[in-house]
């Protein structure tokens, strides 16, 4: 690990495609199209990884992201996002090239795009099966007006309805994850039911890693997208999505001082490096990531006792009993199981691949 | 702002300059020292403002961010973060160029620099004078070793005791703030005196904007470090050390979703884009930015009862009461006063100043 000068990446290659083989397997299993989301890793390598086990349908969050991986040939691609129309023009050089499909939940959003589409693209209305943050609740009306206006459409091409079921990383333990993924896919399922007829292709298309990663398998959904999976992170494993051995990122970062008296240590990794997501206990504790020690080939078990406490825009300061704290000096490496891998992966310019 | 098609910085360069320009006219008036932190915007343009007021010694906080700026001229430089001893390499490419001033708080460090350093550089020894982030507390003895040390150093030059009162982002008020400042100056002025004799040119080094900017003078003080002041932000203004008029940022982001039944906008700018970072109330209440109209030259007012709820990773929510939401379109733009300008400036790669 000597080349490490600055907050980088490492990615454990073996963990990752473990990770890809069984959520695969799983969609394999029941016949559910498998289209990860690639905003977790916006890593062409750790695209490969996907490519290699079969994967050739993808979802990003951006019309950039979309862009980054069309230039790697991925071919067909949803931006799992409402769209946004002041990138039209980046959208129409898309549609041209490659199997595009957006997501609106406005008739005004779709007449806009049916006047400025140069190219067919396809279409999801976004359902809000009860995260609240986008899409229409299912009875809202403005799903009936958008179909009536799709019937007609002649460059978009209605695909179905697709969620994202986010409340589950508020749920308390798996059975309410369970109980979440349910009630979306009835919700979904009663949509597809009665627009069948006139759309008897159209399908349902889930998302979220905690549900998929829990659920025995995920039948009665057409399609899932889970991104985050493929490196899990320290979220994940308080959910209950993974075990900490199934992590397969750290932010390995450089010591920079070491105060016993305290008993911390400042590390070269802060907000701007790791994010400031954090996990928060009712009496005002705040944890930015758990503490590993870095090897010759990897990292080891988290350190006991270790945790990233507080974080500013360079500086990361870790809480270490002070029996552990004697064997870091300045100018050594430390690592960091991050909370929220994708914010840490988009944070983290420089990474490396075990 | 037709050209704004993705979450953008727009800076007002005519309140950036009368920020820099009054924290400048504070330093002259008590004939101390201006060395502000361009880590706050890491740009050439807004360090030409800078120059353009005669400002010529800087500080920042990463040895790229020093190599950055150097390569647009800057040589005097201090890097106020723990030195990084992996980045000896570049440190000494650094300092073959310009006049380059380093942190340290160990002996450790002093003597891994004495062998590696191939060129002569400044030290400060970091103080901590009550934030505990970073720094030795005044008594601690390491402080008379490292003296010691560089009594007989031959690369290194003792340049004096500096620190970061960055407690003061954690004060009640005006009063504290003061307060904290005039714990950290007498501090500094003890040690000062102490090791006067020795070294007749040591000066002390004191940094944060939120005291700079509400102490009538800094006098007392050698050198002052505040970086934030340039573009201020919903946090310093809620400390008191602006008015939401001063600030001289925001974030321009495409709406992409309306909500009137729930009363929130979905936009174009999440975690990725404005940082994790909130302002939270006792009640679990958490706000991530003010929403103010975007204007033909600028921006408006904040929109009453508008702001930032939620943040995921490229989406933002935005609580409106209705009869505001009403003006919003998808395809429209929103902007955002941030919650800590140093993290959004850094996230957001498209910058337009006007």
């Amino acid at each position: 690990m000597n080349h490490i000068n600055r907050p980088t990446l490492l990615i454990d290659k073996i963990k990752a495609e473990s990770n890809i083989q069984q959520m695969m397997a799983k969609a394999n299993h029941t016949g559910v199209v498998f289209r990860p989301h690639f905003k977790t890793h916006q890593s062409i390598e750790i695209g490969k990884l996907f490519r290699k086990q079969g994967v050739n349908k993808i979802t990003v969050s951006s019309v950039e992201m979309a862009r980054f991986f069309a230039e790697d040939g991925w071919n067909d691609i949803t931006i799992a996002f409402p769209v946004n129309l002041r990138e039209i023009n980046e959208i129409n050089n898309l549609a041209a090239r490659i199997t595009l499909n957006l997501l609106a939940e406005s008739v005004f959003s779709l007449k806009f795009l049916e006047t400025q589409l140069k190219h067919k693209a396809g279409i999801f209305i976004k359902i809000d099966t009860g995260y609240h943050r986008t899409g229409l609740e299912p009875d809202n009306p403005e799903i009936q007006k958008m179909i009536d206006f799709l019937e007609s459409s002649q460059k978009i091409k209605f695909l179905g309805f697709l969620t994202h079921a986010g409340h589950t990383y508020h749920a308390k333990g798996k059975e309410e994850v369970i109980r979440i993924m349910d009630s979306a896919k009835t919700q979904l399922i009663n949509l597809k039911k009665k627009h069948l007829s006139k759309f008897p292709n159209l399908i349902i298309s889930y998302g979220d890693t905690p549900s998929c990663s829990m659920a025995e398998d995920c039948s009665g959904f057409d399609e899932i997208r889970p991104g985050n999976f493929v490196y899990y992170d320290v979220m994940q494993y308080h959910l209950g999505s993974c075990n900490l051995n199934d992590i397969a990122v750290i932010a390995a970062c450089p010591v920079v001082a070491v105060h016993p008296q305290r008993e911390e240590l400042v590390i070269y990794g802060g907000a701007v490096h790791l994010s400031k997501e954090a996990i928060e206990a009712d009496n005002g504790f705040k944890l930015y990531g758990y503490v590993v020690p870095i090897t010759e080939t990897g990292w080891g078990e988290p350190i006991p006792g270790a945790y990233v406490s507080s974080l500013s825009q360079e500086h990361g300061i870790i809480k270490m009993p002070k029996n552990q704290l004697q064997q870091f000096k300045p100018g050594g490496l430390i690592g960091i199981l991050p909370i929220h891998s994708c914010l840490t992966a988009n944070l983290l310019n420089e990474q490396t691949i075990l």
